[in-house]
Formats: structure tokens, C-alpha cells, sequence
């Protein structure tokens, strides 16, 4: 059978573009290969209908870049290729040698951040910054969008639990864990995934598919069957044939602590679910919806009162399906003491290293952002701390609960002018004059 | 440190739903696990923008469903769970020793399908089946998308080659290495994504970065530098400054065989660039261009005679951007030879195993499927083929090219009228009697 396409976390190294690769090899043959290097990650713009970013991935994407490695066999691969048979043998010894030796400075995982702003920084050798680019956007982009929506959705559910249904949706199936790690820590309750629930030791929610009420004569049937085994956790999936009829079966099985609705207009069959629930007594049996949900629904279910207790979403959390990449890009700004920028039309990046300044009002919430130099100072909080210093880990980084609460704590401290689930006012980020100088005199002796 | 989001291959089962547990726990409880049933993956609906589909990601998803188990860490951890405390010893037993020992039926990879069409039926016992269900669609769906994302865009780009540089915007690392993977076997050229190419055996493509140019003192120095060390495969990237300014120094660059241009206004960029490199006597050198293309922009390029000569797709293949998920399903069509449906507004399904059979015209092109029955017969070829027979491939699958080229002969026997970028007129597909007779006959003893 032909190759095998997991990803082997163990030689990360080629899974990337291969240019990174050409001009490893390009900068060793010029002698720049162990020039300092200053590379910065940002957002250039927010997505449309995004007024604010939850920066999330970043546990995983350090824990690789420490481990970012080759394969002999894919070394001799790179050997192989024709454009490098000019490159020198001692280079393809050096590519299976290498490691990552640098220092990264980064904002915690679960900051709210904004356009433009430096989320991650890499000062290192040329090569080994370089190499990095795929590797950590690769990681970082798609958990910062799945964060992202979560954080709208959870602002948007309130009180009510939300629970990440998205498995089946992913890009591939690695997108499923991703996806449920950073739902989590922007506030869902837990995941149907039980491979990342256990993994990461947080809430594995599921009950029965339509196929379970399907496999017996009748749905009667098939919820006294389910209640029998699961006695303690019997939710009730009533939309398999007709859904009153179904909330009405439910209301007969006495395990039953819920019903979830996953198809039709949710709002009205919530409705006449609740009603059809007190009237047989049992109040105490919740609703879950679920079916094809995102943040505006949710809205709109909330808005005209449906009597939902919990939300489960899929397709559109996994997929972040209103804005399903992010324009996060990492760049040069500074080699061997030098700051770099680049011109390209939209484009503009500002040199050297920099640090991002949350300024908060005097009941803490934000009030506005500064991007500055590293080494200049300014009001606020500085965002970007070191987190690997010569290739290792400065202490531990935050387990998933105290990023949950740390971005929880985001989430509150954002004003509510910038809550908004449609693109509302931008908020105020400003970059500092010796960044603004510097951009200047940079350009002025570039190209 | 806490977690590590990287997938076990060897232990897959839990990369699922909670559900799918509970209910082979539910089934084995009810002395129904073992009876045989008949699951069905199709896809409800076409995307908007979509007149067809290309069905890809099969090997991996066939390869992955033979070898699904449960480690016993992963057992240890469903025994723990309080929902399954009054489940028996007996049945964790058979959860470690799970093997997939049932039979599949598919359509090849490549095959132009449409909404509402059985892609892959599963027929085994009924926990066995019920616990594909996840992995299968979080297997297939994804490269789908991107397959049929790819051939619109290849349709579109005609002779030009198109290039896979999407590995930095996927959903998670390992959406990198399916995109590869689902753009080729459509027809793209090759792909940026290094340990894809090396082992899918097919073209790796790359040359620099903006960082490259930056690094140098000046962007002629990046190019001569570079062509030292590349001399066979020089793209020069001329965008990071000024693009034809770029442009200009490229022309100087004998080693040079294209330029790529990433930014701006592709268009008239590329006719100015081809002009200068016309006048500078370097008529042989290529155009490549890249920055947030898709098939609609690849037309009006080529549409306004823009001389660019491949181009590179990253973000909106990888993402699918438009069309970023699938209503695709996998519903229990017939358990223990009785059939089964589901009722639920807008989600009616037919019962029973299928077939569907295409009908070609006189000069090959397809002419209209229908829907039939497994035991019934039609006119036209059968699309689906049995793969797994007990739980073991049937005979060898087809190698990646063999995939390719069948691909493409889909795509020239696809009408013209359903090539369009744009939602066009559906394609006929149509149900046989004898299951419209056989769901009306289920829905009336259903509920």
C-alpha cells in the first residue's frame, strides 16, 4: 500500500514549504546561516466579522519547535532532489544535526490580541528562525481561529454550557484535537472527541446518534434500551422521526435527564418540547440543541426566549466556517543587528523587535494597545514574555484550566464595544515613534 | 508538559465521537452489536458554487479502518468514565481486542459524484460499523473538498500548471500533508509541502521567501546569491520592494528561470513584467503568480490575457475557503436485512444497500446516474466497487498516478454545462422505483 500520511512528530522537519528548506541551504552557502535573526509573528488584518483574536496552539507549536528534527530518510530525500546538487555534503550532516537552539518570546496562550500586533517572536540563528515560518504558522493559525469563534460563542451562550461537536468535520482528523483544546480554553464545557477529551483530561460529552433510535423496531424501543445501559447519562435524541413525538417518548423514560434537538426550526421545537416536558411532570429534563449551529444563531435562539439549557456546535466551530483562515504571517525584522521590513503593496511590516502594551481602565479593562520596540518601555502590560531561552523551556508553561480561566478573564476585561458577532469599531492599537522613525529610515535604504 | 495533540495511528478508535463508544457499549448490552448492518456515506447537498464533487481520500481512510483498535490506556480511560459504570467487565474485553472484520463498498477515488449519491457503504456488524462513522467522515470529507476545489481550478487554468503552496494556512499540520495529496491527484502540478512530495513520491516546488530577499543587503545581492547556490531552479520572488524594480534585476540574473509575483494587482503586474523581461532579452524566463488565487481569479486572469505561466494556490485550496464543509453523512440503512430511514425534515434518507449507475453518451460524457437498489441492475457502469471484503483489501488499490489520471478523464467527461464556477443546472440524478416504493413502504412502520 502506498505512503502513509500521519505525521510523524518525531521529524517535523519537512513538514513545511520547501523553499524554507533551499534557503537553509542558500544561507549556509552564503556564510548567513548563523547570522542573529529576528522574526515576528502577527495577524496583518482581523477577519471580517472579527473584531478581536484569541491567540491559542501555542503549547503545542513550542513543544515541536523543540523537537523540530530530520529523518535520515529525509535528508537523503533532500540530497536527492535535483536543485540541491550544488549544495556541499557538510550542510546535509549539519540538516540532520539540527536543532532548534534559538529564543522565543511569545503573549500567553489565550491573550485577545488585534491586527498587527507581534503574538510571537523568534530570535535564533538565520536557518533555524527561518525554518520555523511553515512549522509555526501551520500551528498556530488554525487553533487561534477555533479559540476565536469559541470565545463569540461563549460570550454570545451566556450561563448555558456549549459543547464542541466538531469532530467529524475537521480538516482530517488532527483537526478534531486541535479543535477541541482550544474550544475548551475559550470557555466550552467539553467535547464529544474522546481521544483529546482523555488526552487532555477535560469533559467527553456524547449520548446517541439517529443510527442507535434507526437499529431498533421503534424509538420507544430504542430510549428504554439506551436508559437500561446509561441510567445515569440518558440525554435522548427525539428528531430521528417525527420530533414532538419523540420529546413525548423521552417524557415516558424515567432515566431520561434531557432531550437534544438536531434538526428543523430549534426555536419553536424548544418551545413546544418544554411544554410537552412540564406537562408530563418532568421539568427537570433539559433541551441540548444542536444542528448546524454558530454565535448568530445561538443569538437568535437566546433572543426570542427558546428554553435551551446547552448548545452543542460542529461544522461551524471546527471549520470556523465564516473565516476559515487567518492572513497571520511571520516575518523578518531584524538579521545581525539590522532591522528589515518589507514594501509589498498592503504588505508594510515595521523593523528590529517589538514588544505589544495593553494599557487597561481603571476597572481593568482594556483601553487601548501600543506596539513598541523591545527595549523601549510604555503604560501598560507587556503582552510578549520568553518562553524558550537557548532552545529550552523557561519554566513551565500554564496547564489547559489556568488558560481556560486566563482567557475567560480576557474575555471579561474586553469592552463591550468590541463584543460585537458582526465587525464593529476597531480597537486602538498604535505603534511607538522609534518604531514609526525606524520604519522610515529602514525604507529609505531598502530595496 | 500536559498533552501531546499529535494522533497515535496504531490506536484510532477513540479519534471519535463519545457516541460511537456508548453505543457499541448500548448495542453489546442489547445482544445487538453482531448483527449485520448496512451504513451509507454520501453527501446531502452540493455546496453553493459547486455543480460536482470529486471523491478522494479513500486509501487513507480504508488503510485507517483496518487497523482500528483501542490501546489499553485508551480502554482504561472508557472504563473510567462514569457514564459506563454499569456496563460489564466483558464488554471493555472486546473493546481492546476491536478489529475491523467487516465488508466495504466504494466509489474509486477520483469519481465525479453529486448530492445525495452513496460514496462508500459499509456492511458489518452493526458496533463495528456504528464506530466508523467519525473516523470515516473526518477521513473523507476534507479531501474531497480540496479535490474538488483543485480540478475547478485546474479546469479553469487549462495548460498553466497549478501548485499546492497551501501547507501554512491548513487546519492543523496534518491538513498539509491531505492537500498535497487531493490537489495532485486532481491535476495540480506539485506541492511546496516537503515530507507530502517525499512521500506521496511527487514534484516539491519552492524556491525563497521575502525573508531571503531581506536578509541581504539589497534585493540584486539576494538574487546573485542565490543563483550561486541554485543555479538549475532559479525563481526569483520580486515583490518584496518595489515588483518591477524586481523585475528588473531579475532580468539581470543569467541563472534566472522565472520570476513569481505574490502581491498587488497580478494582472497588469504580470503584463509589465513580461514586457520588461521581453526587453531585456530574457523572453524564456516564466511568470508565476500566488496571493490569495482561486479558480474565479485564475479565470479573470487568464480572461484578460495576463501572461503568467503557473500558478501557485494556497489559502483558498487548503481551506476550501468558499465551500469549507460538506453536509457529508453516514446513516444506517438496513440492520439484521430490514431497512431503515430517517424522517427528520430535510434529512430524508432511503433505505437499504445501494448502487449508483452512471450513463455515459455517445462520445463518453456522463449522461445522468441513477440510484438503485444493490440487487437491482441499471443501464451505465456501476460506481461502486467492493475494496474490503472481511475485513481485508480487495486486490491492490490504485497508485496515486493511476488516481490522477482517472481524475482527469472524470473531469473532460464532466458536460461543459456543469463546469461552471458558479451554481449551475443540477445534474440528473435520479432514484429507482424500486427504492422510492421501499422508503414509502419503511416510512409507513417507521416511528
Amino acid at each position: 500500500m502506498p505512503a502513509d500520511l500521519w505525521p510523524d512528530p518525531t521529524a517535523l522537519g519537512l513538514v513545511t514549504d520547501l523553499y524554507q528548506i533551499t534557503m537553509m541551504a542558500g544561507y549556509a552557502a552564503n556564510a548567513m546561516a548563523d547570522k542573529p535573526a529576528v522574526f515576528e509573528l502577527f495577524v496583518r488584518r482581523l477577519p471580517k466579522n472579527r473584531s478581536y483574536l484569541v491567540f491559542a496552539g501555542l503549547e503545542q507549536a513550542l513543544r515541536d519547535l523543540l523537537r523540530l528534527g530530520f529523518s535520515d530518510e529525509q535528508v537523503s530525500y533532500i540530497r536527492g532532489l535535483p536543485a540541491f546538487r550544488h549544495v556541499p555534503d557538510a550542510w546535509f550532516k549539519q540538516l540532520r544535526d539540527f536543532q532548534f537552539t534559538g529564543d522565543v518570546w511569545a503573549m500567553p496562550e489565550g491573550t485577545i490580541f488585534f491586527g498587527g500586533e507581534t503574538l510571537l517572536r523568534v530570535e535564533a540563528p538565520l536557518a533555524q528562525a527561518q525554518l520555523a515560518e511553515t512549522f509555526l504558522l501551520s500551528s498556530l493559525a488554525y487553533p487561534t481561529l477555533v479559540a476565536s469563534k469559541a470565545l463569540r460563542c461563549v460570550q454570545t451562550a451566556g450561563s448555558r454550557p456549549l459543547f464542541d461537536f466538531g469532530a467529524r468535520r475537521g480538516h482530517g482528523p488532527q483537526a478534531g484535537f486541535l479543535c477541541a483544546r482550544a474550544s475548551y480554553l475559550a470557555g466550552f464545557a467539553g467535547t464529544s472527541h474522546v481521544e483529546a477529551a482523555r488526552r487532555l483530561e477535560i469533559p467527553a460529552i456524547g449520548t446517541m446518534a439517529h443510527s442507535w433510535i434507526q437499529a431498533f423496531p421503534n424509538e420507544l424501543e430504542a430510549f428504554e434500551a439506551y436508559a437500561r445501559v446509561f441510567p445515569d447519562s440518558t440525554t435522548l435524541l427525539v428528531d430521528t422521526y417525527d420530533t414532538l413525538q419523540g420529546v413525548r417518548h423521552a417524557a415516558t423514560i424515567p432515566q431520561a435527564h434531557a432531550i437534544r434537538l438536531d434538526s428543523g426550526d430549534l426555536g419553536p421545537l424548544a418551545q413546544a418540547s418544554r411544554t410537552i416536558l412540564d406537562e408530563a411532570g418532568r421539568s427537570e429534563m433539559t433541551i441540548v440543541a444542536s444542528g448546524d449551529l454558530d454565535e448568530w444563531k445561538i443569538r437568535d435562539l437566546i433572543a426570542t426566549g427558546a428554553p435551551i439549557d446547552a448548545f452543542g456546535v460542529g461544522t461551524e466551530l471546527i471549520t470556523s466556517r465564516d473565516a476559515p483562515a487567518l492572513s497571520m504571517v511571520y516575518k523578518l525584522v531584524a538579521v545581525d543587528g539590522q532591522g528589515r521590513i518589507k514594501l509589498a503593496p498592503g504588505k508594510k511590516t515595521y523593523p528590529g523587535a517589538k514588544q505589544v502594551w495593553r494599557r487597561l481602565d481603571s476597572v481593568g479593562r482594556f483601553a487601548g494597545d501600543q506596539v513598541t520596540a523591545a527595549y523601549e518601555t510604555a503604560d501598560g502590560i507587556p503582552l510578549l514574555q520568553q518562553v524558550i531561552a537557548q532552545g529550552h523551556l523557561v519554566g513551565d508553561l500554564p496547564d489547559l484550566q489556568s488558560i481556560r480561566t486566563y482567557t475567560l478573564a480576557q474575555g471579561r476585561a474586553l469592552p463591550e464595544n468590541f463584543k460585537g458577532l458582526d465587525a464593529g469599531p476597531a480597537y486602538p492599537v498604535s505603534y511607538s515613534q522609534a518604531l514609526e522613525e525606524e520604519a522610515i529610515r529602514v525604507g529609505l535604504t531598502t530595496g
